[in-house]
């Protein structure tokens, strides 16, 4: 269960401050889960269980056909499936297991490619595309490269059984694609109307492959789901999208969020996504950034030197595993490190967030602490539950709705110009 | 050589008010070269010959003892030597040659340490220990069962070959240590009295053990320099330094470094640490932040629809490959991208830039580019050192001293009291 501890927001936010706001988001939750054809991750409210079988076949298929599996998709699915598999086996996953996933497709680099290609070049691999329609051009451009090298080494047929797709149901060119080549296809059901979701079994293809046990992520993101109904600042998500709202408009501008666990960086680049995409608009919101503790404390701590740097700093906490790590003894002491004999990793790092904190408190920087349980696969869903239902609350205060139909955008309509794109 | 391109932020600055700030940047960048004692990456202006030659043969010892080696620091230099490396050989780089390169010592995660155990279980393994004194908890900790795992493996005798030291010449526990076990040792020379950098050869012998040429980033910085020492607008460092603190003032907040290229991606943290801890001060300055491109793209597209976030947004380019990729044909087109026929995946991304950034200038948000040749060595020596220095020309313009002693944290204070360090 996510723990929001917003007990050092209050140099910045008065309490009052924070309760005057209970109708607004009140309101936001309200729409995002009440409202007419609401479609707030669909996937939880049914029953995943036949879809997961068929994610644990491919997933075995993948393990007995290849060394390395190509995940393609530039999208928050694909992002938020890396971040499941990284907190959970480690950025280095691939150099401790017989299974390397690598991601692609969120970029259209030259060296990018050809060093993808030359990682290829020796090793048995399978491709997993990954999109809400596959028309996002470096994810389509990506995956036709990939194709084409399946069919040049494994034939027509068999790179047929290499090639597996989660897309809308019905919607879009890679649905048609999918159909008519055959590829094993999954469903990736559409959040909000149109925005992508990691909560689903086959956008975790990749990680059930690497060995993450799929059904147990989805089941924390089900179980914490009644938990973050509660229509009061008793729930946590209340706690945070408020929190972090009133902040901004008490004139903060950035919110960093930081862990002191490495294996959640990409986390924080799948929040940094989800934040930018909804808890901004325009001027309003605060802008999403990230960084590592402790050995961004330094650089963090210039910063907030008088508590001027409009900053929010958020710590997201993990449980140590059960197995924990004493400081060794050395004799020689010439690195003066034994005034910590008898005390664990876990108790140092502790010990040096308080004082990150305390620093922070005492410059005037507003913290807020998430203490997120253990570093395991119920967790992981949990945290992106709460992340895809907090941003949500976040943009319904800065009065958007999350239902709406995204824009296109602007720079995607003029690179197809520029490009000289034929219109529908 | 890096060439700055401000043209896009004129919708946020005046040419006159940038101008008007010439004398407060000559000023900081006469503070910085010319002042008394000045240290400003005081290694290239001396010959590096012979160290070169000691890291060359360190890193063949290494190649001939290892299969991994882990580079233990939490500072700026081993988080430099990290970007040289990934930007010149791939964030997976480990997966396509013999030598796979672990930082360690950033953190004092549990679970990451269980992580690398387990990785080095099967393994040899060489440590570098890469910090300015080795007092920083994170990297003497970790340092400190590195070597105990070392001595258990191969014994006290044989672990003392396997241990690469680059600290500073003189002072610090780390130097100390180094001396009385014997250790191969590199200098970490003085930067600014008190920084580290990664511009020297012993911080860069990890990407020396992988392959990169270390004379060629050496040298790619030493020659940019006498180019950014000119004392007018024509410097590109002068351009990016001065543009960015004007739009500071001018009510932007935040900076975000994009690129699109995703072995930058460390790059952009080493940058982004450089930029807070020296370009901000208090409320002043922008705060750092990053994204990729074009992924984020659509994010930064909601962020800046009005042009009323308060952020600046850099892009970093690089030159393609000289060997380009096109996109293949493909008589079906069920993906609908046979219009990109006879275009090379570096076009198509250029098209894509293009209209992201148009998209950027007609929502009213300021954009840098910075186009900075191929990725080769000696385009990272030539990164490295303009981003050294533009730190410190930002640094001088918010009226900060770039070689006044760093006050000591807080934060280390507070944890160091809590943990019952002994006085010195």
């Amino acid at each position: 269960m996510v723990n929001v501890d917003i007990s050092n927001i209050w140099c910045s936010v008065s309490l009052p401050a924070l309760l005057e706001s209970e109708q607004e988001i009140a309101a936001a939750h309200g729409a995002l889960m009440d409202g007419a054809g609401a479609n707030f991750l669909p996937w939880l409210a049914g029953d995943p269980g036949p879809e997961l079988e068929r994610v644990r076949t491919a997933a075995e298929a993948v393990g007995s056909m290849a060394q390395v599996l190509v995940v393609v998709g530039g999208g928050a699915a694909a992002l938020g499936a890396r971040a499941v598999l990284e907190l959970l086996r480690g950025r280095d996953h691939g150099l401790r297991s017989g299974l390397q996933v690598v991601f692609a497709g969120s970029d259209l680099s030259t060296a990018a490619w050809q060093n993808l290609c030359e990682l290829l070049e020796s090793r048995d691999f399978c491709v997993q595309i990954l999109s809400r329609d596959g028309e996002d051009l470096p994810t389509a451009v990506t995956a036709r490269g990939l194709r084409w090298l399946l069919e040049r080494r494994y034939g027509t047929e068999k790179a047929r059984e290499r090639v597996f797709v989660t897309t809308d149901a019905t919607r879009g060119a890679l649905r048609a694609l999918s159909v008519a080549e055959g590829y094993t296809t999954f469903n990736l059901p559409r959040n909000l109307e149109w925005d992508e979701t990691p909560l689903c079994p086959g956008a975790l293809l990749a990680p059930a492959a690497a060995g993450v046990d799929v059904e147990a992520v989805l089941r924390g993101a089900a179980s914490i789901r009644p938990m973050l109904e509660g229509r009061s600042f008793d729930n946590p998500a209340w706690l945070y999208a408020a929190g972090r709202t009133i902040l901004a408009r008490r004139g903060r501008r950035v919110e960093y969020l930081t862990s002191a666990e490495p294996d959640a960086w990409t986390l924080c680049r799948w929040w940094q996504r989800l934040f930018g995409g909804r808890g901004c608009l325009g001027g309003e919101g605060l802008l999403p950034a990230m960084a590592e503790l402790p050995a961004d404390l330094p650089q963090l701590h210039q910063l907030l030197a008088d508590g001027a740097a409009p900053l929010v700093q958020t710590v997201v906490r993990f449980e140590p595993p059960e197995h924990r790590v004493p400081v060794e003894m050395d004799w020689q002491n010439l690195d003066h490190l034994n005034y910590l004999e008898g005390y664990t990793l876990d108790y140092v790092l502790d010990q040096v967030l308080a004082g990150a904190v305390q620093a922070g408190v005492d410059g005037g920087v507003p913290i807020v602490m998430m203490d997120c349980g253990p570093l395991a696969e119920e967790t992981a869903g949990e945290l992106l539950y709460f992340f895809e239902l907090t941003s949500c609350l976040a943009a319904g205060m800065l009065g958007r709705d999350v239902y709406e139909a995204e824009e296109p955008a602007a720079w995607a309509a003029r690179a197809a110009e520029l490009l000289g794109r034929p219109r529908d």
